[in-house]
């Protein structure tokens, strides 16, 4: 079968499982989740062969390891993912709240009622954690998915889904809420980008690369997720001590995710104080630092920051730092460099902290804390689907909520217009 | 100046805007919008005197009578727009409110906000009515507007435009808050759907072509708005005189708009009783009648039907008519041919009234009601932007919050991860 007929079948069938499962209760969605959780683990021994054909034909093809470690499964990451489903099987269902409603003047009776979206596509990179992940999530949130894995993981992925969807048919769930697309083929991303007719809302997930291509190309719906120029700005009135450390914890703590911190933003007034101490902090830590004329001034490790270096996510041990004259010149680089997904200020003002709440144009926008809390666990929503960096349906983490739509029921007595 | 550059330059305006108007207050937002209805009454003759040009142009290239009807002003449709700003103005701003939030156990307080989208970009076709509409919604939600019209409004959308901005302008707004493409080059379209630099979402509005092309070729995320293939259901617990009224009202009252009935259902066990005065209903007030073979047999002058009836928007005074055997097949015909705008069902029975809410996936679902109710006015939102047949971000008829985003303000007292 060629992948156009392939991803067409799947289309049909998922759209025939999305209608089905939109009204199974949460009770069987919560058995399933835990069913599939079971299987996973008496299932191990399969998936770890399946992983190890993967990394063979990793290995024979010179794939960096970063990219093999991510591609990687041994049992405690598959426990690990076990009890994932687990933990979505006790958030609640958001499936059926009332959002809103009322009584209208002529009788009706409206209500939004929040649905699932439907059937969600699901296109990532080589993390097979992302399959169990994504299956469960969008499971619990009752919509259908079709997964597109990293050709990289392909046989750990059908696996996986093999393992899944099997689970879900025995614990009574309709048959196809989770498809694997099976070509490796790369024209098949975007014969998937087309589906209109039967994809819902496709979610990207992985480098800056894999999104853009997505959002370039997509003709469905698509949330945007990821990239993250993130900036903390110390101000003159901030506590420096905790301007270090929320600094240094932005940085250092796990560089390679989108909310850490890319750019730090010094008052003028605060460098001669706080930026020599900061600086030696960071380069201690291995940190490289790239800055402008008057940062290099305040130690001999920054090397001088380039046009570029503003806008880029190095998602690595790498900081740019720049000195600006005050709030103001802050809010104009944030404004012209943000990637729009965490922003930080340090500050005892209250006047300059409500402005950079108000005034940044981020989907979080901290005041004394640290950009590596946006995270959707971190936020309580109890999962995380990804983290929106576009405006529209969804924007910062990513809950369960996220991944549904809603409709108006209307009840009358009969009422024309 | 090219289109690509006056794009490019309109885009990097509105960007500018979009940032001052998002923190302007609800008051200077709502003088600005009394002012701009003013000022429309004010300078009727010069809207007028433009609209003339294009009403010759138009006449000079044989365009159709409705579509005429449609382009032409009047003093009472100008008062009618300005009369809109007033209601715009009159409605609460949704900017700003907290639409939930808490506190961490590790003290973090988080708020999610109310924000604006940004910069919307809206395209549509030749009323004229749609510029005004559209740039009140939008500077009342804090967003700056790029607009496109219909080249056959080019000359009446300029003198509004005009208008309205330097109206926006007196009364202290941003510049630019409110602007429009002046090149009638039908590729500034194409270009404007790849700005995602600077357009945060395009909403188009108008005939099924013109959304598929917007839906198709942009990049920038969409709103897809209005096509409606909807169904009203007669259960054979129906009360049959309000089923009869309520189909003649969904087809009849005003069949040229999205929320009008397509197709009407019919219980095998109550088209004998049903049928005959519906049809003869129907035909004596002119809708021309396809149906199925069954249908056929209940009056002279139902044409057959052929498959592809079932799947068009007349958007006339044409009906399609099936009998189906029971809820069972009225479902899956509505899941083959909706469009998920609005359907409906006529029953007494609660079991089935219930089913079909639950089951059927479109935005407005109705038990007992016409479908014409499907309208942000009826809906209670105070306003209609247009009425989204997408479960992305908005669905169903759209108000104000529609054109609206939020952010999560996090403040913290030093918290680090």
């Amino acid at each position: 079968m060629d992948f156009q007929a392939e991803l067409k079948q799947k289309g049909e069938r998922a759209k025939i499982a999305a209608r089905k499962l939109a009204t199974v209760s949460a009770a069987a969605k919560n058995q399933a989740l835990q069913a599939i959780a079971d299987a996973l683990l008496s299932n191990t021994a399969a998936i770890l062969a399946a992983n190890v054909l993967d990394m063979e034909a990793a290995k024979g093809r010179n794939i960096p390891g970063p990219l093999l470690d991510r591609l990687k499964l041994d049992e405690a990451r598959i426990k690990a993912m076990a009890e994932g489903l687990r933990q979505v099987a006790f958030l609640p269902d958001p499936i059926g709240e009332v959002l809103s409603g009322g009584k209208r003047p002529n009788g009706l009776l409206i209500q939004k009622v929040r649905v699932p979206l439907g059937v969600v596509g699901m296109i990532y990179e080589a993390r097979p954690n992302v399959t169990v992940d994504a299956a469960g999530l969008c499971l619990k949130s009752g919509n259908a998915t079709i997964l597109r894995g990293g050709s990289e993981a392909i046989q750990s992925n059908t696996a996986i889904v093999q393992v899944i969807a099997d689970a879900a048919r025995q614990a009574d769930m309709p048959a196809d809420v989770v498809q694997l697309i099976a070509t490796t083929d790369r024209e098949a991303v975007n014969a998937m980008l087309k589906l209109n007719e039967y994809i819902d809302v496709i979610i990207p997930r992985g480098g800056a690369g894999l999104i853009k291509t997505v959002v370039h190309n997509s003709t469905v719906p698509v949330i945007e997720t990821g990239t993250g120029v993130c900036h903390t700005f110390v101000d003159v009135s901030a506590d420096l001590q905790m301007a270090q450390t929320i600094a240094f914890n932005a940085k250092v703590s796990r560089p390679a995710v989108c909310n850490a911190m890319e750019t730090l933003l010094v008052h003028a007034k605060a460098a001669d104080q706080f930026l020599p101490p900061m600086l030696e902090q960071f380069h201690q830590a291995g940190v490289e630092l790239r800055g402008c004329p008057v940062t290099q001034r305040h130690h001999r490790a920054v090397k001088p920051a380039t046009q570029a270096d503003w806008a880029t996510e190095y998602s690595d041990y790498i900081l740019s730092v720049k000195v600006v004259s005050g709030l103001e010149e802050a809010l104009e680089h944030i404004a012209k460099y943000s990637t729009k997904h965490s922003e930080a200020i340090v500050t005892s003002d209250y006047g300059n902290a409500l402005r950079f709440q108000q005034e940044v144009d981020a989907a979080c926008v901290y005041v004394n804390a640290s950009t590596r809390f946006s995270d959707g666990f971190e936020f309580g929503l109890g999962a995380e689907i990804g983290i929106s960096t576009q405006k529209l349906h969804a924007r910062g983490p990513m809950g369960l909520t996220a991944l549904t739509s809603f409709k108006y029921m209307i009840s009358g007595q009969g009422q024309i217009r």
